[in-house]
């Protein structure tokens, strides 16, 4: 069930780095959704690199094909299943090292659990490339969002410590627009240029970079989420730690909590308009694993890339002799930018399958 | 589905506040391990209050009793039932304040979801008390991963701002000795006394105060996890969330990867005694959502608990209109003490279920 | 997770046949419906032997306690948990045949498959007791059907070879009211007389005999049920074998399929009233795994109850010698009158989960 | 969920009849398994159609491709996306029934299910044609189970009422030949004939007719299957039900087991050679749920195929008025031979889930 996401919007990701190319299969999305190749391909070019330096790696195409589920430019209620075939890749170099675990990635537990056998060119399925995927699926899930007024928004915050403060993110559009603008995917045009040097002058070293990313979903009406085990927290971290490179999840607040009081801490209701809201938002918009109808506010942050240019130590399983492993290739010195367009996608799927099973999208849509 | 937590050993908790009490149903549990009440006792006498200072909240006795699946002492391979019944509660203040939402708490998010229907009284299925449950679960799988070697322990790293840092973690049993002899689950003595003085100074301003704690598990065989979405980090995180006050999840250096450079984190490989280990552990013990070898790492952070004796701001729901609130009863200022039981609970149950899918837990028990 | 059945209307079943007693917990109930005991109370009653005759097992007498889930009368949306203590029973006989599997029981599986570690006494899990626990259940089930009008009831066709044929079951009520007079649950009167006399003859004689019974649900509105692998009918049948003795289930004319043309077996559509119907109902209401608005009617045969006092071949599994084994005890000859109301709860309780899917019941009932 | 079946090693089925193709992804096999395309092909010809007067349907060439999961030959753990692109077909004769349901299809339920968005073009996600992707699936699995030495058969042992009787089914080589041999899957020449001619004279009336197909599985060993739900005969049923046509499942002696009695009835216990067996197999090697080591026997009932050439009744549903409806093309007159590699295909699917589940199955085979 590993490669399984969701309980009744539930996809199932296939696919390795350097094999035929990557895919996934979407099921329960509801009838009547119109869903075109057109709808996926746009989420998919979100997730390819912007910029020659935030990103050297390889200008995946990343064509999608629609091959079940749509008809007549609707979804019928079957399987939707797209496929992202790879571009050519060259795999020679892994053989050389198909017994030297790359630091930092999944080369050794891989190697373990599958006694061997695992695809070990590029990752595998442990690639970053699965994350295509993901956001194919995950437009899929936006497009049923929109129908319910529920918007995802994922930007940077903070990369190499370079951290963005006392944004406004009150208006939807305009952070959407300048997030949008930044190489980074930063709303704050100064810290975004900061980052952007971070970013250079690390890739010059053969470098990596890590940072965090806020997910912001407005509109979701109360009452999501399951009290306990399926709570709307646990789903999305879950669904976060899928990313590559994730490392921690917080909400609202987060982390600060710990050296908060009470008295600051508790989000206080009013009556604001003939609606109950909270005067603050320190919780992130989630109560008992549940929506309270204010925007839910997380952070995600993501190590820095585990392939680096930098000589490293590692070992010769075969021999189980240490060496010294010095990676070639067109590496991602930081991972922030490219992954916004996943953060998004899985939080739109968590959402759409919380929203299903609260019976507020409905089965067919008009 | 919402009250299981698990695929292969799945529990399943019910129970309120207020009512009868709490219980849970540990399904999958292999046949053949000896299992006693007083196992379980052990571990539901480590959530009770150790302080008066800590904690003023009632004195729960917490008695255990096993309905089913345990047959001459040992488990029989059925469901396994455990009750946990409440001591006589007073619920009449609840009453009172059953249309005034208390801020923090799940009160506002649970009417709205359950139409009004759901059981207010002390905070119904949303209570701490149903974490007696999962501790109960919690005795059983800890007690499985005795059986394989792998020891799970909590402790509390900050509260109120006041950090534990440099602990060594290295010397597990000295280690759990010192968390066992700090009132608040410290294994700094110093860091220990301060954490009580900044519990007790909010206490008697009627506040409350939120903290940090890290949970360490040791020896997990390399291999365990799955890929993409069923992660080691996933799945803890999604359980973490499941405990009443967890707002944030990290594994490693956690949030700290956000500064750092690939140089810096990635965790080099190198031979130890004929075994593969790595130098540092940076990534927290799991590497594309699998253990590798190395102790696992996580810090869970907790907010303040939400009732404090200062008024705050609500809204009557009936009238909508706003209202000041001022909660009376004995509080726990901080949870962070009683919670560590909570935590190592849910972790053992989630590598109980992992150790059983990847087939190193055997289904009969010698 | 064998001990459970549903997907968003859960349950989870626990306990034996000679411990405490049986239990189950219902996660996914909505909230607000009205649930007392005596709701559970008046299903329990019909599983008990309604004659001397027709059964000599044990007298249970079955008072269930529901110990979470219902405040103020009403479901609140957590799990109700419900108990079912045993009478005292004693189960010194078990002691002395636990080494020698009754033909039949589930013995010998059961020692396989837990190294020896079940609870062998009266068969522990695999003992017909625990269909109290799913009869309580059921009974949640059968009163959220009755909001949304769906109606199931279930009957005797025959009981060894004596077949009831060409029966009227339009008339639901006139139906439920001749299943109830009758001792057997046959709704034809002359049938059962007969059915009596055999099972009164088989009892004399100590051996036991089998039957079949007709389960009929009515007002399913169309399109319930999913495609391919959740159809109606798959999860019906997959229920269906969870009651101790089902050994195949039809749908519609079920096995008589064999010898029919597609000209006669086709049920072919016209108009009554405005509504699309089918002429005949072959298919038994469910075409493609998914209802088509006529009433679902499937069978379920019965193999005759494995306890009887004719002395059997056995082997004494810890000498692994052939032994002669002669059951004494009070036993079921036959077990269809006792067995038809836990066929219509798990019927009931398949339905439920089935139009929560669907979005049929609402979350919150008015 | 509805188009995934297993929880250890799950199949999620996709695809339409007028498409692109239909496919599977299998997610949970082993990592260490010779696959090869022709492995899968093998199966999937199996599934086409032997003789040109049992099936004058489409002649598909069902080409599978593998686009995930194998690397170097071998699985690596990874899932498996297996594609089989549809031949070109032409639907413009279902653009002109779209408002009338055929009768015995599911284009009624379908339409309702789905407010008209499904893709009716040859009954799309209903058709026959996804059987394709099991049996692709189904390849897999008996691989695997070949491992374990697990063996299973289908074969025809009723067609039109033409009923094999007193079939040796030991010698399982020489039983297999003779099904490979008839050309309606009947292990007993004489009544092949028979049955053939029976199709032959349905077919030239253009009617239909149904049929009975037995699934056997050997070398099971004992204690394979979970008490309760999860049953062996559960699940077997559930999966066998998602084969279009499927009306009803039996185990063992089946619906004869009414009339039995107990004496009769029971397997009683003997030992041959060392090893417990029973006298008898009535039970069909499966009691309390659970595989005693006995082959596993169960009977499958086919409704005859839905399309046939002879006038019916129907409704324009875009008019809600009664027409009459004469269907063209190519229709097979019995299903059976065709679908017996599809039984055999979920037959091995449920038996290898259980098989992991049980742990039998290693996770990395050598």
């Amino acid at each position: 069930m590993s490669f399984s996401l969701g309980r009744l919007f539930k996809i199932t990701v296939f696919g390795e780095s350097h094999g035929f190319g990557v895919g996934v299969v979407v099921d329960g999305c509801p009838a009547g959704l119109r869903l075109s190749e057109s709808d996926v391909q746009v989420e998919l070019e979100r997730r390819r690199p912007k910029d020659s330096i935030t990103s050297t790696s390889r200008r995946e195409v990343d064509k999608v094909r629609i091959l079940s589920g749509v008809f007549n430019g609707s979804t019928t209620g079957a399987p939707i299943c797209m496929l992202i075939p790879n571009e050519d890749v060259r795999s020679d170099y892994y053989e050389l090292i198909k017994n030297i675990p790359r630091p930092g990635h999944a080369d050794y537990v891989a190697r373990i659990k599958y006694g061997g056998y695992n695809d070990y060119r590029g990752g595998g399925i442990f690639s970053g490339r699965i994350t295509a995927a993901i956001v194919a699926a995950g437009a899929v899930a936006l497009k049923l969002l929109r129908h319910v007024g529920v918007k995802v928004l994922a930007h940077t915050v903070n990369i190499g410590g370079v951290e963005v403060e006392g944004l406004d993110t009150n208006d939807i559009d305009k952070l959407e627009k300048a997030v949008e603008e930044s190489p980074v995917g930063c709303a704050d045009p100064k810290k975004s240029e900061e980052m952007l040097r971070v970013i250079t002058e690390v890739a010059l070293r053969g470098d990596s970079v890590g940072g965090i990313a806020e997910v912001l979903i407005y509109n979701v009406p109360p009452g999501i989420g399951e009290p306990l085990f399926d709570t709307l927290e646990g789903d999305l971290a879950k669904a976060f730690f899928a990313v590559p490179g994730v490392k921690g999840v917080e909400f609202g607040v987060g982390f600060k909590a710990a050296s908060m009081l009470g008295s600051q801490y508790n989000d206080q209701f009013v009556v604001v308009g003939g609606r109950v809201v909270t005067l603050t938002n320190n919780c992130g918009g989630v109560q008992g694993g549940i929506s309270n109808g204010m925007p839910i506010v997380c952070r995600v942050v993501f190590r820095p890339p585990s392939s680096i240019k930098i000589p490293q130590r590692s070992v010769d399983l075969s021999r189980l002799e240490e060496v010294e492993v010095r990676l070639n290739g067109r590496f991602d010195p930081c991972i922030l930018p490219r992954a916004l367009p996943v953060l998004k996608s899985v939080a739109a799927i968590v959402l759409v399958d919380h929203l299903i099973i609260s019976q507020v999208i409905p089965r067919v849509l008009r």
